[in-house]
């Protein structure tokens, strides 16, 4: 962070692409680089995405200067490049709340602007979404655009390529610019990637980079003079257009991203087209115009609060290992004497912890790209050859291969085991990446064992534990960031199968007993500290499984203690929802069982999505830490003694 | 069906792919032709999928005379077109039992024979399992190919895609055999299909033809050197390799697939290549040598019980109209008057009822293909632009989509509505086409409104009523099959959100409390006539709403009743366990409540994948039937009443 801002004469007087559209074009290239600035300076101060964002600085003035927005619809694939266009879109005095409470988001928001028309946070979404808008103005004989902006990690996903293979009937009211930067999170992979690199590297790219020099020269000309459509290129199998061309786009490019003098014109005839629809093949580098980020390895993919001077990033203190981390390496070292274990991550090595893996197992570790789908299913296929494999995929990205987890793991019983990272809330990242649904959405399946660590510990000895389950599928979910400082076991332990531990109390003996699943473990023994300072005997539990829910220990519990309090980061459906489908079906709070008299409450995550935030806040407003505990038992205890209700007020 | 069974000589001695090995190449046409009369005899008499396994009876015979199956690992995508393997692969003598309880599955399936290595029912999986398969192969350094059989309406999938970008990897161990129909439910849509078309139809293919002639007079000669690399052939950017090779693939093609003389040395040489990952593009004909299924427009995709002779399919008795008909000619009514309404399928415009919407308003009618993620992303575009998109997707493959229900939909609380089909159990499809989680993982959902239609009336009145609601997302299920026979309204009725209705009895008086949802309700009433006549005074309610749930009626039968049982065709996590929830949160079965003394009992789908079956020997199996509701209520009720233990003895 430094001490003043940046000097932006140009920038502080363009408020929005109004303001933008009003500048003569060689005003551009200063525009962007104060915007650049602006921008290293804001993330510096607030942490964030800061590489995807530097690479389309020019871009992003490019756009809104040619195109009409927000009439013209921008949709930005996965919204963490967007903090240059929140800028330009009247939002540059929010800047420097990026991703804090209360604050800007850290992707693109329909709530923030009218300048985001459709939120993003996942990839691969934009082309799809586009398509929808134009569409729409098709059918309404409206005249707007959609322009869909997407990285070339992101046409690895399957949905991509499924909208690209519907979007003819757009026409020209859909415009697709490919980011190609080489570079998403991590290295890109597949086919895919080497044929973008292949195009960008011949010698066809100078041909059409001396082509946008002439276009530019000749402002007006339409440029679909130049533009090849794929029926008219083809020539038979082997000679036939390009990818994009094969599946029904104009093709243009590749065209240097960071050239305003090329980007300019060229888009200016892509806009004034009447043919489509056209895909832009734009080159930029990611991190482009701070050294520190071009000269990374991540090229500052997602950084924290940094010196803008140096590049210095700040530290957080010491503390416990990152959950990531600990599967990461637990995993490398199962495998050393395991050579079934293996571990995909679809374009997530760091955020996983499969990078630990790959670097000790590099045969055995797969990063099949931003491609959930068939990474569950390759997953599943290498299972049924007699592997031991880890699908090492973020709570909210699991969604993706909702299908393949039922159709091909679960139906068929094949032993494909679930990494689940960043389960639960996840602070600053908001509601597209928190990882609420994957108890419900997993638990409901048939076949199925579900765990969620409480502690990094716990988190050894269930990675183990999944290695070990052979006879069908095993998801474990565990938080995003640090464990909580347990001491880590020198080996791993065997979990026993729908077992939970009591972890406080006594399982025969209380008055409350709280049963938690995953990390809110911590929480539960504070609140157990209240409610015994209160006089009320507590018993805690950890769960450890969601499915098989562990009935005899409810059973223990539920005959000697009078209220059950379940506690978990999950939505409405989760392990609370299976002890009170469990306690019903056995009648354990009928008034005529042996455990008449039994209250039961359930804690999870409220029904709402909870935007960004500080973590100790979200937890507040799901209200899920210790207090609400204490709160939740005293409501349930309140009717039936006056010594509770005193100890309440 | 015929009284006397085909000729079958050959056919009759060959049990196994083994037996099938020793034939003479000249003795396959022979088998071919008595395998194709076979399984039109057998799928005459049981009915099932017909035109795809027509068309593949050839390359059937090829694949397992030239692959060393079961080692080399055979992927049937979809699987209903495996009939002819299954009877190629010990399963003859019980081919007449497909789809029939306790027969033989319409699909392929790993418990049913070791030549079944991945079971399949959902498109597009096959390219993920068999690089499982391959690269497991790979790492042990075992010797087995994996062959994957793959239609071209399945390479609309992203899925798909997804797999072929990553499976360069594999090199010679995958084979990925395209079978190419130009026809997978209905004709298929979008750029790659275009692109396939020209592929065929151009000069080269014939110039192939000649190829495949020219191989086959050279039995041994490996066909690599025919086998053409991408970087080989990239003439830039306009002219660069097919689509398969830019993405890493060897393409051979296309091939006649009807013709053993072509397929059989050819495959024989892909076999053989020490090169890899091959796709081998054939081109068959859907329903093929069979006229009557050749003559039809869906080619004979999914047939009832047929006479061979004549073509003529059994009809069911006239009854009812089907749910998905009633959904589509209700929509295309509302869209008369209402010209924002869209409707969007996902390959099945027929299944889904959208067939009749596009009919009377063919632009805006979207079939976006086999493409689920696109469809529902699409959806929320259009939605965002002020449209009232319809995506009618069955129950299962909705599952497809999660992901962009979650965060392009519910996130951005955009109204798309869902037509969910096909919800609950589905008879003969089985497993894997059940509709059993929708409930659940859309429930869980803020921002979601989730119904459930009992009748077919009730669809009619869904169907208005998501249309009107702009809010937020909406979602209403409905079986498979006909209605139950109501009469159907004049007008549709707009439904409160979030109310059910009392059908039966008294919400304020009353012992026992049926809660259904969804089409269970006959069963409940049924249940409730039972009850009655033991004495029980029982209320029916129809809650309509999984979410939001009617609080304000379980309050006052739960205020009223002894015991509020819920009956729902959905797996836990439903509306059961959203009761129980909520009952849960309110303390209403605390022993100090004014409702104290309630008994709550759910009934769901049961915790198991059923297989195909009877629809009622599969609700039987399920315990979803009347009978099955009063054994539920009486065992609630055992503990407390003489009379009623008399009256369940």
């Amino acid at each position: 962070m430094t001490a003043s801002r940046p000097d932006t004469p140009l920038l502080d007087t363009v408020g929005t692409p109004e303001h933008l559209r009003k500048l003569a074009p060689e005003q551009l290239r200063q525009l962007a680089d104060e915007l650049r600035a602006e921008m290293i300076d804001a993330v510096g101060s607030t942490g964030g995405h800061l590489g995807s964002g530097l690479g389309v600085v020019e871009l992003t003035v490019a756009i809104h200067y040619i195109f009409n927005t927000p009439d013209d619809r921008l949709i930005w694939d996965v919204g963490h490049q967007a903090y240059p266009h929140k800028i330009l879109t009247g939002r540059r005095d929010r800047i420097r709340t990026l991703r804090q409470a209360g604050g800007l988001s850290g992707f693109t928001k329909r709530s923030e602007s009218e300048y985001d028309p459709f939120g993003a946070a996942h990839s691969s979404t934009s082309i799809s979404a586009g398509l929808g808008f134009a569409v729409a103005n098709k059918l309404n004989d409206a005249p707007g655009k959609a322009i869909a902006v997407i990285g070339d990690g992101a046409m690895s996903a399957g949905m991509a390529y499924e909208a690209m293979n519907n979007a003819e009937q757009a026409g020209n009211r859909l415009v697709v610019i490919l980011n190609d930067n080489d570079m998403s999170i991590a290295p890109p992979v597949g086919g895919l990637s080497a044929y973008l690199a292949r195009m960008v590297s011949s010698s066809e790219y100078l041909g059409l980079r001396s082509l946008a020099s002439k276009v530019a020269n000749k402002i007006g000309r339409r440029v679909h003079h130049s533009l090849h459509k794929a029926e008219e290129y083809t020539r038979g199998m082997v000679t036939g257009g390009t990818l994009f061309e094969e599946l029904g786009f104009y093709y243009v490019g590749p065209i240097d991203g960071h050239n305003l003098d090329h980007l300019i014109p060229v888009l200016e005839n892509v806009r004034d087209s009447d043919q489509g629809p056209i895909l832009v093949h734009v080159v930029t580098t990611k991190g482009k115009g701070y050294a520190p980020a071009e000269d990374s390895a991540d090229k500052y993919h997602g950084v924290p609060k940094f010196d803008v001077v140096t590049g210095e990033k700040k530290k957080s203190a010491a503390g416990p290992p990152a959950y990531q981390n600990v599967f990461g390496e637990t995993l490398a070292k199962l495998a050393e004497t395991d050579d079934r274990i293996c571990a995909i991550t679809a374009a997530m090595p760091g955020g996983t912890g499969v990078d630990k893996f790959s670097q000790m197992h590099p045969d055995r570790a797969f990063d099949v790209g931003i491609a959930e789908q068939h990474g569950v299913t390759f997953a599943a296929g290498l299972a049924a050859q007699g592997m031991r494999p880890f699908a090492a995929i973020y709570s909210t990205f699991l969604q993706r291969a909702y299908d393949q987890v039922v159709h091909d793991v679960a139906i068929q019983n094949l032993p494909v085991r679930f990494a689940i990272d960043r389960a639960g809330l996840v602070g600053a990242d908001g509601a597209t990446h928190a990882g609420s649904f994957d108890v419900t959405y997993l638990a409901s399946l048939p076949n199925f064992v579900v765990m969620a660590a409480a502690d990094e510990a716990e988190l050894v000895h269930m990675t183990y534990t999944a290695a070990q389950h052979d006879s069908g599928p095993i998801a474990f979910r565990y938080p995003r960031g640090n464990g909580v400082g347990v001491e880590m076991p020198e080996m791993p332990q065997l979990l026993e199968i729908g077992k939970g531990r009591v972890v406080r109390g006594d399982a025969k003996v209380g008055k409350v007993a709280i049963l938690s699943l995953g990390a809110r473990l911590e929480e539960a023994k504070k609140a157990a500290d209240q409610l015994e300072a209160m006089g009320l005997a507590t018993t805690v539990a950890d769960m450890r499984f969601a499915k098989p829910i562990d009935e005899a220990l409810i059973r223990e519990l539920a005959d000697s203690h009078e209220v059950l309090v379940t506690v978990e980061e999950a939505a409405i459906g989760g392990m609370g929802a299976h002890l009170l489908t469990m306690a019903s079906d056995e009648g354990l709070t009928d008034p005529d069982s042996s455990t008449g008299g039994l209250k039961i409450r359930t804690m999870r995550l409220p029904d709402t999505f909870l935007d960004h935030d500080d973590p100790v806040k979200q937890y507040d407003s799901a209200r899920l830490n210790a207090p609400h505990i204490v709160e939740t038992v005293l409501e349930a205890l309140r009717h039936n003694s006056a010594g509770v209700t005193e100890a309440r007020a």
